[in-house]
């Protein structure tokens, strides 16, 4: 028995891991196989084309790490860089924070950018770094698509405007955790060198595959990286490419069956239905923070995030006991504020393979918590300002009409 | 690939068969075994033990019959009953309607004591009908404790006074298909001579276990009961009992482990308190009924029901459209009305293993399907009634406190 | 935990429940749903013409109970027949002795044609009552198709061919229950009226589905059966199938979707090597026993089953002993000897979705046991024998070829 | 639908990713949760106390890595040792000449010690290195303890006691990948500093968690190493285990469940019962190889493993035809021979849940398929000789007894 046992559906609304759709529990009930059987390979062959699908690339190339988004963040640095390159990194909330963290600590030279929290990458300065930088001496723009402390959308478009503007030879590599596969990306499009996501965030799997893409350029900087890897090492997996035989070591056998179902969901629905599903869910979220009188941590509407909105709290509030009390109460997940903004915001995630009923769940339930803390919420106020939005917007379910 | 995909959960609103706990599912993703090892038969004794405690009865024998609530019905009566033997059951709606259809094909003489739907039973004609029975024909009361066509819950308490009053020795024979586990059911202070449920309902298993409880006198009058009977014969188990191999014919191992996780689940819960987590349920629906300006079906306060709430539809709309469009759009699906109400009413279920968040969602969607058909509700009026509710009466998850 | 825990695999071998395939397993792991919503029906329709193939039937009405095989019967017998109608029924071991009872129960005037058990049906018998019946006062012939107890396979081309002989128009009822989906079953060509089977067997589902197949003959027959039935009656199927609702009471969704992926299965690796696997599995055993030394419960060549084998130990084993052993020690579920050949019988039940490695598996442990029960057995005879066998025959698995 | 679907169980004997027990696949049958909750962890904090038990630690500190065993090498590695380290590494098979590489690109100055394929670690020349290493310039021994790819188990015990001669304070560095939880390996008692698995091997879960456990000596270096590490970085897991959250990255919740599972299971039956299983099991494989008159890739008794068994084949067939035949016609699945003996062995896996009777049915497979390939092995030899070594050798199940 569960010690935690609670009647009814946990609601789960952290930013991630996510909700899991029952097909994908399905797919991934099932023993161990012997990865060096031809079904094994056979599969991953047509993954790793699939996963591109979700990065909007053709020319990339796919890895699916046994790892969590952290460990796709060192294979983008290690395979790309050397100890020493310099490199431009925005900080805008705790998960930049921890990447810069990271590139630091791989030996990299790193600018960073700083932005107060709750606002996007400042590319003014980016634009001015390249200006100046005729020397070529950045070597990589490392920015996360979605922060997803705060709830904040950088312009991955204006990147790429920018790095053309001043011809700049410097690699893109971009943390598309909280973003790939729910909001509009485009690898390709966007000459976007490395990007990453993890299973557990708009896919709804498990922890456990780091799934990475690189570019043509990036993989010919994988050849001359010196950074050292070896676990890493993009090189150990495009050698099996080769053998047909696709792992260095042995995969998650479950989380290849279930990163299939999971595609097929995202391909059923289609991929701009779905990222039309997440616009749906994050606009009528941040109508119903408004509705409830509070405001979201992002300071501007054109970093608005339709995977996570961080809610500041009145100062006379501790967000914490915002998200201990709907766990204890109410048997809902929220996200906690972090680092600097602990005890300031909390955070809903609204990613994934999610519907708008669940969501209102979850909004109802936020109205309560917000009474019980002693917010003066008008109770269903923001369920009515978002049903609004849903019962104009939604569409019949496609394949039920 | 299931050809009605919808992105996210499926709302399961019906009052049956009802959404499943992971834990019961886990516990049921099993290959078989051996039902006459003695693994089997150890699990089914305790069982046997066990299922009564729902019921309240101590002095009662419990079978656990492989067939539906249907069939629960055909073995409460054939095992009890003579062909022609007189009986009163009460027509209150569409379930108690199929019973007595089944009752007459049975060839029992069927007193049928018909109410208006949207009524309980009329127990002072039962009174009369004992009033002037001094010979004691009537072998047997046959009654539903909740009618789940109509959401409306019989006064069982008051069935025992009058058969007390007139001192009848009547079987007292009752449908708790949609009652026990979830509604206050006391088989034994009652006096109840056969209870009925399926494991579908208020359990929170999959359909395939009709639970039978029978009272010393109701085995008592099997010895002599005239009915054919073979697949639904009590003596076939008994004698079974005794041997301890318990089964007369294959159990569904699956659904035993699953009905021991959902017995434990509901134990750790505490009967009572699933009891009160329904009353709070049914309480915040009808609340959000009546703010919606809707009237529910069941025309009395003395006979509402905490598991399923029909409510109805102004004449110019059609409730199936209501059932329809909310499973199209929202993934929400709702109760039909059905026979004479079909049309003008739509059901909510609330039963089984649910919490307050997830009716929350429900309500919001039925807002939004009321607006979908024409109907001016107020969006969030329903949601902002039911929150009220929970906001003050929802304990805090005893395991997490 | 199971408080009967071994490592690794439990091995059963018990004629039913049998192994659940795990993509059966899968399929099965759900949440419950609507069974009133489209998606059902819809699945329920496609799966009634489906289950037709595995009888080999293209005129016959299928319906899929939520009952076990002895409710299966039930429906077979009741909807055809009335009270004190003549049926001649055959005898040959627990399972018929079993559907005799219920027969004789149902007040049916049963004319029984006992054989010595581990012999098939008498047919000579039966061809001598036809012949005399010239007023067919008979009004249905039962018979299984394979007794479960002896391992008999009885012939029921030859059951076709005397009622031919004798145009006599009584119904051919058929207990296919450890037959259908694993022995060559014909249910059109050799003019079968009723056929049944449970989902435990040769489908390999859990237990929770009789399916039942009617001739066109049967379903005129039903419609002047005097037999009381409800809850197995035929008509309140053919109602619903007419409103395209499909179903009287709640299926158990889950057992609906485990039907549909082992019917997939089956119809992948297709019916006629579904067959052809029985085949080997159960000439294979049948070699393991002589290369033991031990006799074959059925008597001569033409019964032997493909589904189960019948052992017969020496007399001064308690077969008993080697059932509980086998379990106790090796984690090996055999069946039992029942009824009059308890203690003399064990059996290997070789049917559902097996292969030859498990079936060595079994033989390996059943020689150990042997010996530990003081059977002088030489070790590894019968798996030789049974691996030269299956050497010689099993072709290449076909999508792997 | 699987497309490469064969009927019944496929048999899994590779070394790795190994069966999983149906109550660990029950227990990761779940939604993801939020890791940031109370509950996880609480559970992480035991589960980290628990895996200790399975190293045989109570001085250790235990890491749970989401990732494989190279990952976990790789952490064992630069989490202890500095650039240019010089360090002794026995290369006796595949996986070890897989460590080595690693070693060398981690740009350690590695001696390697090699031996035949087939022969264990070469521990005269460890003296004799020792000996003359006054100047204490090795800082690490680095050893498989059973190598994977040819059967070989290593002498860990003696190991330590030549370290203890020499009085070298080298630091002993462990890969238990494929003998931890399966083969006697005492970690405080000999002294290892760093040893390693990975869920998919003897634990029998999937392939994900990286399990690693650190003396206080290796604790103590760690905090000196130079080695560039981040993802593997154990003081990222150390500030949040003071912390008392546990996670610096999102742990696979389902992994956890399992792995509670799993342990269970394992304390349930016994940590020296499941040694005592791999020793029979070990013990029956070689007895059944020398039946069939082949030999044994491991060239003395002494390096016996009883966890993988390699078979070397004549020099007329090619093993890895035996590994894909198997696959192909008997749904079994071998292991192949790696690198310089590809093509000579092949290799049985006999770890994790696995039971006697599973075992049997592989070597009755192997004879069968050694037929296939021309091999003319005596059916049933290699059965007879593991089944009698069996038969005297298995206790009772003791929850059966």
């Amino acid at each position: 028995m569960d010690y935690v046992y609670g009647p009814g559906r946990n609601h789960l609304f952290v930013p991630g891991p996510v909700n899991i759709p029952e097909p994908v529990l399905r797919a991934m009930n099932r023993n161990n196989e012997d990865y060096r059987s031809p079904a094994v390979p056979a599969m991953t062959k047509i993954l790793l084309e699939d996963v591109k699908k979700i990065f909007k690339t053709t020319t990339g190339t796919s890895f699916m790490i046994p790892t969590t988004g952290t460990g796709a963040w060192e294979s983008a640095l290690t395979n790309t860089l050397s100890p020493g390159d310099r490199i431009v990194s925005f900080l805008i909330g705790q998960f930049s924070l921890l990447w810069i963290d990271q590139q630091q600590r791989l030996n990299f030279k790193v600018d960073v950018v700083e932005s107060e929290w709750g606002q996007g990458a400042n590319l003014d300065i980016l634009a001015s770094k390249l200006a100046e930088d005729t020397a070529h001496t950045i070597k990589a723009i490392c920015i996360v698509h979605n922060e997803t402390a705060t709830g904040v959308t950088n312009n991955l478009a204006q990147v790429r405007r920018i790095l053309d503007e001043y011809r700049h030879p410097a690699l893109f590599l971009v943390d598309g955790v909280s973003s790939i596969c729910a909001l509009d990306f485009r690898m390709d499009e966007w000459g976007v060198d490395v990007a990453l996501t993890g299973s557990q965030k708009a896919l709804s799997l498990p922890t456990g595959i780091g799934i990475v893409c690189a570019s043509p350029k990036a993989l010919e900087a994988s050849k001359t990286a010196k950074s050292v890897r070896v676990f890493f090492d993009w090189n150990d997996y495009l050698k099996f490419y080769k053998l047909g035989t696709y792992w260095p070591y042995t995969p998650s056998i479950q989380l290849l069956y279930g990163l299939r179902t999971a595609l097929d969901l995202i391909f059923e629905e289609g991929l701009d239905n779905v990222i039309a599903r997440h616009s749906r869910l994050g606009k009528a979220t941040r109508l119903a923070v408004e509705a409830w009188g509070l405001k979201n941590c992002t300071q501007s509407e054109e970093w608005f995030s339709d995977t996570v909105t961080a809610v500041l709290v009145p100062p006379y509030i501790d967000s914490t006991e915002i998200v201990r009390r709907a766990w204890k109460r109410y048997n809902l997940s929220l996200g906690l504020g972090l680092n600097k903004i602990a005890g300031k915001v909390f955070r809903i995630g609204h990613l994934g393979n999610l519907n708008e009923l669940q969501l209102l769940g979850c909004l109802a339930g936020v109205e309560m918590v917000l009474r019980d803390v002693g917010y003066p919420v008008k109770l269903g106020s923001g369920v009515a300002a978002a049903s609004a939005y849903f019962q104009n917007n939604t569409p019949l379910i496609p394949s039920r009409i």
